[in-house]
């Protein structure tokens, strides 16, 4: 069968997956998490080989750290799989039950999205997460992960598909793909496919919206902001700046730019200055940071603050107020997450009430951003589109809805003509 | 001003628009809805205008009734403004309000979408309740109504913007274009313009899609169907699919093809083929309709089932059961609106769990399928595809979300290294 094929077999598949009951679902999810562990070896004996061939390439620390499936990420998959067949089925939820008139009842009703292509970096363990949300959701999923871990993922793949298969779901309901190829044929597939998720660089995410008719949910780079107002605790916000960066730096909700007001600077930069080269981060600035702190590497020109690092590295500016930092935030930053941390709470509702960001966060780091950390069991990616979803993408995100109405005879040009009036009553 | 620098401007009036409150946006409705009854006598002079150019074009009839704008369409615009201020604001709601942990909160508020592009057809009446639709749900909008309709939107449009600002709103939230080249540095635009909502051909739509990054909310053709079950009411089936075929052919919920099934064909398609004569309608159909009642032009091939007519044509298909309806629908509609006339409750249920439209409706006409009709006020197109927004697009449509958490200096790694926990909490 060619891709093209297989995808509208898929396709043909959706109305048996978006109506199977919930607990066949939650039970294909238990029984994936059990044949995870019972399959463990085999996966870690996968895992060598792709670890090995890296190392071999002289890949990044943070890409190996992504690619590695120990027992402690195995753990977390089936933990992460149990709890969403937990959660309640996303599918089949009336958020709309209204009486157009006498027996005519209109229903919105949620339902599977249908064939979704998810294509992720170099990470097992986001395969076992996108395969869960999507059975639970009832979606068909095309999956394809970073090259680097091939080996992995490929018997991930084969684990989870015959475990589906036994618990009754079609096992065509999953698909993987390996190579670019594929995926450029597959963007092609726009009457079939109904979204692509792509994650990765912005470069990446902008390759596959120029290449596809397919609406595609961006889970592009993060540049993160942490304000600093005038009337900011300082002791909570240099452990939350720490945090935010080095907790996990790779990550696209780690900061990248801490924006400080100009009333605190002097007092403020030596402090942070210090807390920074404690934990090794280099500390990148304009001439006005500069001139208060010893900064690394050239002076930042107002362009270089649209970097996303993605290490151990901060850029600091100085601005007069929050509205000057909100000014900044929507300009420079990727509409992702931004915190302020403040005691004045005018400032914080001028914060709150104008940036443009997935995430608007007070007094807390930026890290948070996450499906897990929301309660959302797992998430498919961060959205920092504005359409459909946004922020981290849960189950609910990957579904849509469908207007059911219930009539007995009824057409339009009565009501068109006057002679019967509808009478809206939410039921 | 270049094109691109009013969108700029627009954008960055963004957050006032977004924080304006719900009294204001009202009052300005009310504002558009007085100016224009006391400016009528412009409007129809200007829309005169319109129409002698068009008779003279020679355009279609059913092109000419969408751009007349006589005193049943400012009556149908202004009650409508009127109704627009009398619902609740889309903007602000909580839709999920968490306690992750002890002073850790987690809100989802609705915003607005921002810079909304909406190309409409020649129907000012159109352009009247976009711009409701936009400020009451706190957008920007560009608007850009069909050629033949731009006498009547510019004095429209005038009277709109004046009555906008002297309510206290920015005037600059509405922006009209007109000409094609204006359209396209638009659609260039992606940095600052969140949506196009394109209404008009497919092939119209599928340009857009072609030329921009922009998420596009796509008004796509309709090919709606009524499929009549061997269990029909035949006495209800007949003037639904009349209702459904002339009520308003040229609408994009108007029924294009009926699937009858075969164990009734014999009797009902010549009970059918009466009724459409009556109305002169004209009736399409494969050889295997054409055995049965005379058709009209030459007998239909199984692509030709893909056709929207738009005028007082139907074509009609023979099917074995709701299950080869049901395929059908799937592989030839437009995933628009489609329904059932049946009694047998199983045939309804396979219809509604397996038909993959926006709409799917059981013993009413498709005509239902409007968003003034679902009760939404008004709409601002209708949308066929999945994500974001599916079937008439009213205010909730026009808004999106953002994740607002309030913390007292909380950080990751604590949770990351299990010395606190969430306990997720919903409010």
């Amino acid at each position: 069968m060619t891709i093209r094929e297989e995808v509208h077999n898929m396709k043909l598949m959706l109305p048996k997956m978006a109506s199977t009951d919930s607990e066949k679902k939650n039970r294909a999810l238990l029984a994936i998490s059990d044949a995870l562990t019972a399959h463990s070896k085999e996966i870690y004996e996968a895992n060598h080989k792709d670890m090995a061939a890296a190392e071999e390439s002289g890949i990044k620390d943070a890409v190996k750290k992504r690619l590695k499936f120990d027992e402690s990420k195995l753990y977390a998959c089936t933990e992460g799989l149990k709890q969403l067949a937990g959660l309640p089925d996303p599918v089949g939820r009336v958020t709309l039950n209204r009486e157009m008139d006498k027996d005519l009842i209109l229903k919105r009703v949620t339902v599977p999205i249908g064939v979704i292509g998810v294509i992720f970096e170099a990470r097992p363990d986001a395969l076992v997460q996108i395969s869960g949300l999507c059975i639970k959701s009832g979606n068909c999923a095309i999956l394809k992960g970073g090259k680097e871990s091939k080996e992995t993922c490929t018997v991930l793949f084969n684990v989870i598909r015959e475990a589906v298969i036994k618990a009754g779901l079609p096992g065509d309901a999953l698909m993987q793909v390996s190579t670019h190829d594929e995926i450029d044929e597959i963007l092609k597939l726009d009457e079939d496919v109904d979204l692509i998720i792509p994650r990765g660089s912005n470069a990446f995410v902008r390759y596959i919206m120029d290449h596809t008719r397919i609406p595609v949910m961006g889970h592009a780079d993060g540049i993160c902001h942490i304000y600093v107002d005038s009337s900011a605790d300082r002791d909570m916000a240099i452990p939350i700046i720490i945090d935010a960066k080095i907790q996990y730096p790779a990550a696209c909700n780690a900061v990248e730019t801490v924006l400080v007001s100009r009333k605190i600077a002097n007092e403020f930069l030596p402090k942070l200055e210090k807390a920074l080269r404690d934990v090794n981060v280099k500390i990148r600035g304009n001439k006005e940071v500069a001139d208060i702190i010893a900064v690394d590497g050239e002076l930042l020109s107002d362009d270089d603050y649209r970097t996303e690092y993605g290490d151990l590295t901060l850029a600091i500016k100085l601005v007069d107020d929050v509205k000057e930092a909100v000014d900044h935030i929507n300009d420079y930053g990727s509409n992702h997450t931004d915190s302020i941390i403040a005691e004045d709470r005018a400032a914080v509702d001028v914060f709150f009430s104008t940036v443009d960001s997935a995430g608007v966060y007070h007094n807390c780091s930026t890290r948070f951003a996450d499906g897990f950390r929301y309660g959302f069991g797992a998430e498919v990616g961060i959205s920092t589109g504005k359409l459909h979803a946004r922020g981290p993408v849960g189950l609910e995100g990957l579904t849509t809805y469908r207007y059911l109405m219930e009539g007995a005879g009824q057409c339009v040009k009565e009501y068109a003509e006057g002679t019967k009036e509808f009478h809206f009553r939410d039921l």
